[in-house]
């Protein structure tokens, strides 16, 4: 055994998210994929095979068997985690009580791009105090995906647009303002459902008022063309990135920065047009997001760290936001205050 | 003289923008600047030899004057055009009446850019219904300018930046629409005003619903870097230009089109990326928009047309919602009907 021996995954469940968790798993140099779990011996058989996975991957046939042989340090969810707050924080609790790293899985979050972004909002002189967010983030359904895809089952997925779509435009939003929890959430009346009353379509506004009069605007559907929109602008630059969540391509992605633009004169064009940021990635996006979860288990196991909580921290706050956007379309569009 | 003498112009007022069109005129190739008017003679004076004027260009130092010598067939307007529609109808009724030809001077309507982006969202196999349009307008101003700018003084620009920057978002959301007027119109409790009360940012949501469940979210704002974005989300397609009422540059300019975007295998990137489609444009758009007031301007002297009703319907209803948008800021955001 090596000195720093690779951190085991059992995958539990066998949707199709599995398949690119696995072969990130795969992927990332510190971890390596131990076992899998599926309904029954059946399914995780033909996962197994159709994946390549090595002959060493343990395979269970159900959800229960495949929790036991694990030493567990790490909890890797696929969002949405919950149905609301409440829900996580029981995960949550568990995770904390059992010394267990929480993690959801955005995988943007871990993109080298997200990181220069970061940097350059975060310039006061480039970029200066964020006005105004905006994201969107839309994928089309078939007509039988919009009647019974788990992610518009009331008994299942029952957030609908929101849980799958809207986490992402939330967590966006959240990201650019450093984790700080907006003060109130107005859902927009243009809420469009399905037969069983799960979201397919809304728009909603968020807000940091009156503590920075920052506001952000999302727009989630799965009733448009696939796209998956971010814009921030703040009093000295603006920025555009309209591929976060999935990059277009893995090996290399883009976003768009214009910093002091000002009108040429006469105000017949500008005088400096956006610029075009590129960052490579070695690793794909999902794969570096399993490298950093080993990471953190690492730290766990060898050296007694406690959980970082930067990633519960996360996903509770976008948790918030979501169940206030509910809230406020449950209510008619009603402000709701966090 | 020739059998298509070119359309004779005069330009009232002297402002920054006069500069701007003044060139326009000069560039389009069926109209000729034959007089401006200003407070004074020495401001009119000044302005023409700034400006390089030919000497045959008529002076005059007083608006009354300036109104005079021309046969008017053409009614150009600086947007905002009125405070509300009820000042706006006076003045195109008096056009009406008199056969004169309306028209606000908002250029991005007469580039060949926005003649096939319309195409493009036309298009019902490329694009499809339209979903979600959205558009920004923002431009940095000075802590002069959000005190004692014209455009933010309750007794001159009332409107704030819901007349200046919210006349373009109106104006494209209606555009995309075919100039449809929507039916609800919801402001976002997100309004900035100055310490006179004039508007200085907000944002607003447009709803075409019950009508097709078209949503449009505008966000305008002297308070964040130069920007001017629009995007639609149509169920085919996505189309995005973050240039469109003043293009980066004159003689060429574009917009990202992406239709039939799905996820390649995995999920690991995209099955296409944003096409970008460049439009060539011979004159500058404000050239075009005056070439295209002289054509009917010509067609009204020459051949007794009537006035073209486009350009008035368009300015109305711009109006209209522009209304909806005030109203629904004075009732502290509630939804207001048209």
């Amino acid at each position: 055994m090596s000195e720093n021996p690779k951190i085991r995954f059992g995958i539990i469940g066998c949707a199709n998210i599995a398949r690119k968790v696995a072969r990130a798993i795969n992927l990332a140099p510190n971890s390596t994929l131990y076992a899998i779990g599926s309904r029954s011996m059946e399914k995780a058989h033909k996962f197994a095979a159709n994946n390549g996975l090595s002959e060493t991957v343990k395979i269970y046939g159900s959800y229960d068997q495949s929790w036991l042989p694990t030493r567990r340090s790490t909890c890797y969810w696929k969002k949405p985690v919950a149905l609301d707050v409440a829900q996580l924080d029981h995960i949550l609790q568990a995770c904390e009580s059992n010394g267990v790293q929480f993690m959801t899985g955005t995988m943007w979050l871990h993109h080298p791009r997200t990181a220069k972004l970061k940097d350059l909002i975060s310039d006061s002189k480039l970029f200066g105090p964020i006005n105004y967010i905006h994201s969107s983030s839309t994928r089309p359904g078939t007509k039988e995906f919009l009647e019974n895809n788990v992610r518009v089952k009331p008994d299942l997925d029952a957030l609908g647009a929101l849980g799958d779509l809207g986490w992402y435009c939330i967590e966006a939003a959240l990201w650019a303002k450093d984790n700080q929890l907006p003060t109130t959430v107005t859902a927009l009346p243009d809420v469009t459902k399905n037969s069983a009353g799960v979201i397919l379509s809304f728009t909603a506004s968020i807000q940091w008022e009156p503590l920075d009069h920052t506001v952000a605007t999302i727009h989630c559907s799965f009733l448009s063309h696939t796209s998956m929109d971010l814009s921030i602008s703040a009093s000295n630059g603006t920025m555009r990135c309209n591929d976060y969540i999935i990059p277009y391509a893995e090996n290399s992605a883009s976003f768009e920065f214009t910093s002091g633009a000002k009108f040429a004169e006469l105000h017949i064009g500008w005088s400096v047009s956006p610029e075009e940021v590129r960052v490579i990635s070695q690793l794909p996006q999902e794969a570096l997001m399993v490298q950093e979860l080993s990471r953190l288990a690492e730290g766990i196991r060898e050296f007694g760290y406690r959980p970082d909580r930067k990633w519960p921290d996360i996903s509770r706050n976008t948790q918030l936001v979501l169940d206030a956007v509910k809230k406020s379309i449950d209510l008619g569009c009603k402000p709701v205050s966090l």
